[in-house]
């Protein structure tokens, strides 16, 4: 383990438990989190080394789950533009847009940060053998940094997953089952195999350190935001880690005195066919129900349980942010106009984020002067099938 | 332009031209070279510099051709990752083994160089309506970085480019035309149209800074490498600007005192079905024929004809390098092997590279522990049509 890591805890009942072994689940069935010896990090690492090292999310290496780092497995991870988007912005009359870019993560979306975390940690930790329930890109990044590690990966994934994603797992050399089902259903026939076969589970939230992994985001924008946040950050949320990491990479990094008190309003964006965080949040409720029949054209938003649920809710609730629901119509409409004057071809998880951005601005829950987050949270291309639909209407759609 | 930027030579004659104003090719119709006071950036700039600005290829701003940072269109291209691959290395019995990852680039290429380069200094010389023939990659990199510019892009393609390109041009908001023909085809398309429709060109090595652009991969290999170049280069070579580019770079290094007198030897990889570059080579020629009835599933290498060829032949021969041509199939069958042993999935032009370095190891043309670096010059997830073709060999085509 990191010489900083000291031990993981409960993220509902705080009992704790040895990061130097394989974990999945606490005994109670909720994630658990890393927690760090922040004094120590705090009297040896100051904020401004990282500039001077590799711009990948290892930079911030003292706050990541791996001791020797032989272990690590990195194909280029993180450290992603955080981009001034001023045509779009100019075009919307929002003076302060950003867009974090995570299409220019490996395997072309943001899953590549959780699992080079986690595909690290447990090679170090003595596992050698994987398995995963997959929308899509979390398999292609799994099935990618097994490849360079040379060990085996086992992905399930709904069979109407997009083709590039079976395409990659297939290239890198994955064990590829296809399911007729949704992501839940992959999830538990790993839960049936995994025992007899050998295989260590990295779901999201159900092993310690792809949250690791996904809240360099949080590192990355305090250092590209000079260590102040923004105002507001806008993200699609399927199992919500990437929020989550984000929110506790915020507290850790007010522990250690690299920024103040001042948090993001954060915003989760769902599609109005599985919408159980919005759901939730407009009830005031502390969980999320489970969302029947869920049905979107977004494959990484099509997650009708989140075993973070609690956890995103909490984030929401104490940052004053909110939740949206948009249409799978809208979200592909404004993934073109968010192409149209950013140059950015995003997923349509990205699009989306855009749409909620407008939703917002019409109730005037943002003010125009306000720095703002999109999270593009990964590339186009693998969603041709669903990008390539309603091609008809880019000009009609522009803003 | 920079203010280090003094002038344009023409690379055949030497003649001079104002880098002040647009051009396209010298009177005598070869590519512009721009040239820069090197004695000043000696004396203003250290290299040690560089790795304290921003991840990306404008770092070294002083070497490209914009002065008014204002003008300068940057989606985050550049600085991409240098991967030892040993995991791979080990399968071929290749100690120093490195993959410059391209596909990290924005609109998942190598292009993206070129054009931010190009467009940023057009923008500053007043120009605001481009045109540009593609295979695929430049056009969509064109059609991105104009849709952040806010200006106009009209782009030419071969109706059969893939539908990747096709779909991001689409979203970026150009205007696409798809020619039943080749590149060269749709060259000539322009060439008739642009004066009357007050179109710059931005062909490449037509106009003098996708070059620049191009050529930061030779700096970014310095400063990556610790500023001692490696071995050998292995490049997948359709226009050849980022050979020519790289070659120009390690030029302007050497006099800037930033590296000394070594050079990798240059390999230039085409495919058997349009190979106008390996012919020459082998025929110890200094410029190539055009290559008649030019057929390959690789929409970067379908170039017969390349406006730089004498200045590609130039560094081969120079850099005592040579040139490789490989089959469809034997490129696609490594594009397999790289990805189940590195994590990348690769266009099939770096797929190539590494096919081409078989055969070199096979002729014992390398040396084992040489420093060899293959270029992967962009993502699988835009050739998805060529890619899917033979997926049933993954098992068997592994090394």
């Amino acid at each position: 383990m990191s010489r900083f890591l000291t031990h993981l805890e409960c993220s509902k009942t705080g009992e704790t438990y040895d990061a130097g072994t394989l974990h999945n689940v606490s005994e109670a069935g909720y994630p658990l989190f890393a927690r760090y010896d922040l004094e120590s990090i705090k009297n040896s690492v100051d904020k401004s080394v990282f500039k001077e090292r590799n711009p990948i999310m290892w930079r911030y290496r003292e706050l990541l789950p791996v001791n020797d780092m032989k272990y690590c497995i990195s194909l280029g991870e993180g450290f992603t533009p955080l981009r001034k988007v001023d045509t779009l912005g100019g075009k919307l009359g929002i003076s302060n847009l950003f867009i974090k870019d995570e299409s220019l993560n490996p395997t072309g979306s943001f899953k590549a940060r959780g699992i080079s975390a986690a595909i690290s940690a447990a090679l170090e930790r003595g596992a050698r053998e994987f398995a995963m329930p997959s929308a899509g890109n979390a398999a292609g990044a799994l099935a990618a940094y097994a490849a360079d590690a040379g060990v085996s990966a086992h992905v399930f994934m709904p069979k109407d997953t997009p083709l590039a994603f079976k395409l990659e797992c297939e290239y890198y050399g994955a064990e590829m089952e296809l399911i007729d089902g949704l992501i839940t259903d992959c999830g538990q026939i790993i839960q049936k195999r995994k025992e007899k076969e050998g295989w260590y589970e990295i779901s999201t939230l159900k092993e310690p350190y792809r949250l690791e992994g996904k809240k360099t985001m949080g590192f990355e924008l305090a250092e590209q935001f000079e260590w102040e946040l923004p105002d507001v950050v806008i993200y699609p949320t399927g199992g919500g880690t990437g929020l989550i990491g984000m929110w506790k990479a915020f507290d850790e990094m007010e522990k250690l005195g690299w920024i103040g008190s001042k948090r993001p309003r954060m915003v989760s964006v769902q599609t109005e066919g599985c919408a159980p965080i919005v759901k939730a949040f407009n009830n005031n409720m502390k969980t999320a129900e489970p969302w029947q029949n869920a049905s979107t054209v977004v494959s990484g938003l099509r997650v009708p349980s989140a075993i973070g649920d609690f956890l995103i809710l909490e984030a929401l609730y104490e940052s004053e942010g909110t939740a949206v629901a948009v249409s799978d119509e809208e979200l592909i409409d404004y993934s073109k106009v968010m192409a149209a004057h950013t140059g950015i071809f995003p997923a349509p998880e990205g699009g989306a984020t855009l749409a909620a951005l407008m939703k917002l601005k019409e109730k005037q829950w943002i003010k125009d002067d306000e720095k703002i987050v999109l999270f593009n949270t990964g590339s186009g291309f693998k969603y041709m099938e669903a990008l390539n639909r309603n091609t008809k209407t880019v000009n009609a759609a522009k803003a």
